[in-house]
């Protein structure tokens, strides 16, 4: 790849643009992108000069949505608006989506009417749903055809269509009746009716479908691709497994930097006032709940007083309880996002929860006491950290599951109860628990 | 669903064998496995007997590898052995991985030998490297052949082979030279020979390389389908997409649970026992560390003696230190997982760290001291609080980055550095900084 990179870099430079063309081409798109991404501006401006909207079309697919806006922004507005023209519709409106509004519009203007049109369409849809990642680039037959036309009509279909693996088969007025893999097609008999050889039983998303819902169908059915209708079944799209694979990334990354409190994770290229902006909005929240913390601890300043060793295990204690939580925010979570639990499943979830709890609370609290009569010598002051500490478990375990599952209720995506928001919300609970008990048992510990 | 489980259901108890198959064999295989796994024991062995093995393989290929054992364990050992062989043989492999070890034997030998030799082929590799999720029936063709002997070959070897959507082409010596999109050679004339055809521009994966990479790989170039060689580049086998969001899948679970610190994510029907023996190794380690913070702090005790107030301050801190880390952890891990940092890509992440610490630091110090200096009217107090955050945050948020690029250097799996773990090291750090400076400005205080 390196000695690639300098080859393409001086061709460029000494403005071989046909041997340019030859080397550049010739890489993957992928990779084509990755080289791309490297260059300074005017080397940049260059390559889109070099090559045609279609061949970068080609490349910009494979670029991160979040670094693209820029290059659309240097090209040539005409040129940038053939370049969507020739994107497949579903990548050209993820991108749009990306842009400032008036841009968007500008492009549209400038494009062919028919692409514009197409991009339009699936602008409408809400993001994170089918619509928004359908592609309308797909094959749709007549089941009044034979094998033989229909093979003839892929020969000519192929090259522009996103997937030619599913063909889906449509009634006169549109509606999807049935569905069929090239791999059938193939082994057929030239003239059998495609309608003999279609089957009607069609796994189909709608348009308003939730992203997550419809890579874990993918992922349960192994299909390639997924037909979206809309409410009278009309096939309006096809959902390519590609797209699903980056939307499993992009999912799973979000409830992974909502578990750790990041708002997203960085990228490589962000600058440390980019990272702290993403990170600052959950630590300043943190820390006017933690000084609600520190006021509530303030209510107990005469226990202190009395027995300042009882400071000692404050973070012991509150340590625990964030820690217990957020497993089992973690178990809730990714189990509700698996759709592993039903109605009853989450009422099953709490009663395991609480079982759990009280298991983890036993164990800790016993080990506590133990080591804390062994250290200090002090067996009250064991006892009440350890009863303290199993209390504390039993209800941060039962917070970590109910708070998730009270908001998919509500449908809010659970995983924005986020590690931070529970660890704060344990720490204050086992604040109150363990100061409460001290100062109900205080005539043991003086 | 719902009333289609209860007519299979009373179909088996009436022991109407075809009407059942019909309804059965109807569903899509992931939909058969979801009831076959709500059925009891009794109508579970009946499955068996209805069933030939080959119906069987194709819904267990649906089950969760975590709870499939018991179901091979009740079958007729023969059967079960069939069932194996009709499998495809990735998909047996992985499950026989879950079995023990004297059980795979025994079934190994009541099998037929080619199938049994393919599978022992399959489980000499290692688990979550390209050879343990390949699959071996793959088509490959031969680059003298023309497009018309290729589509009458496919015609044959499709419905046994994994997917035909990708034909890869190999010398006399099975050695991998090109690649064929079953794409183009729908779109090709007839009597157009493959080498003409096929790209010679192959991107394929060696056996031993790590699951993780290969799901990148797939992401990246939009794969639908990747050849594994041996190092003498050999054709041995095909991934397939499907099996990669399942690679995804788990990859994701993996790491998520390790930044909860739970040893693996439960499943819906794991009890609490299960749960907790999950969960508690964490906790007692943690319990032990937390005893250390406990102690740490226990050296302060004359500082805390003269100045209670300090106590109330201490879950503030540790809990903002706690939080600073595993957000740095978060985007170190994930940025790793990613590929996302180069050799010196770590050094630039470790300086933005340091930078972000350095910005979050200030800012929440700041609050903090304002807040503290409104609240309590000390200023002093809340100065050392405030600088303590600040110190804290810059060092928490270094620790978060530092700890898993130490790891990704030792060739550990950087997510393994836990989120409880750092928290657990950030409080202690808290605590020696906090106490630290109040010590030494302790005149100030009272």
């Amino acid at each position: 790849m390196e000695h690639i990179d300098n080859q393409l870099q001086t061709l460029i430079k000494n403005e071989q643009i046909e041997a340019f063309r030859d080397e550049f081409l010739d890489l993957h798109p992928y990779d084509q992108a990755v080289f791309f991404m490297e260059q300074p501006e005017d080397i940049r401006l260059r390559i889109y000069m070099y090559l045609s909207p279609e061949e970068t079309a080609n490349f910009m697919e494979n670029i991160d949505l979040e670094d693209i806006e820029p290059f659309f922004m240097e090209m040539d507005p005409r040129f940038a608006a053939m370049v969507f023209a020739d994107m497949s519709t579903d990548d050209a409106v993820d991108i749009l989506n990306e842009l400032e509004k008036d841009a968007v519009v500008s492009f549209l203007t400038i494009m062919d009417n028919k692409a514009a049109n197409e991009i339009k369409q699936l602008l409408h849809y809400e993001e994170k749903t089918a619509g928004s990642i359908m592609t309308t680039e797909f094959v749709a037959i007549y089941q009044t055809k034979t094998v033989k036309d229909t093979m003839q009509y892929l020969k000519a279909e192929a090259p522009v269509a996103e997937t030619i693996y599913y063909l889906y088969v449509v009634d006169q007025d549109k509606r999807l009746v049935g569905v069929l893999s090239l791999r059938d097609l193939i082994i057929a008999d030239d003239d059998t009716l495609i309608s003999d050889l279609m089957s009607e039983k069609i796994v189909s998303v709608s348009v308003a479908k939730d992203q997550e819902e419809i890579a874990q169908m993918m992922r349960d059915y192994d299909f390639l691709a997924l037909p979206v209708v809309d409410f009278q079944n009309h096939l309006l799209g096809i959902i390519t497994v590609d797209d699903i694979l980056d939307v499993m990334d992009e999912e799973a990354s979000d409830d992974y930097s909502k578990l750790a409190g990041v708002s997203d994770i960085d990228r490589p290229n962000d600058n440390a006032f980019i990272s702290a902006k993403k990170r600052l909005p959950w630590l300043v929240i943190l820390s006017f709940l933690g000084m609600f913390t520190a006021s509530l601890i303030g209510q107990f300043e005469n226990t202190l007083d009395e027995v300042a060793v009882l400071a000692i295990f404050i973070p012991l204690i509150a340590g625990m309880a964030g820690n217990t939580g957020t497993q089992a925010l973690a178990v809730a979570v990714r189990g509700l996002a698996n759709g592993d639990y039903g109605k009853q499943g989450k009422m099953k979830l709490v009663l395991r929860e609480a079982g759990t709890g009280l298991i983890t609370g036993t164990v800790c609290g016993l080990v506590i006491t133990i080591i804390i009569f062994l250290w200090q010598g002090q067996f009250f002051l064991g006892l009440l950290v350890g009863l303290s500490i199993m209390a504390t478990l039993i209800v941060a375990t039962l917070a970590g599951s109910l708070v998730p599952i009270l908001m998919d209720r509500l449908n809010i995506d659970p995983a924005v109860a986020s590690g931070p928001f529970i660890t704060t919300i344990n720490d204050i609970i086992s604040i109150l628990i363990y100061f409460g008990m001290a100062t109900a048992f205080m005539s043991f510990l003086v």
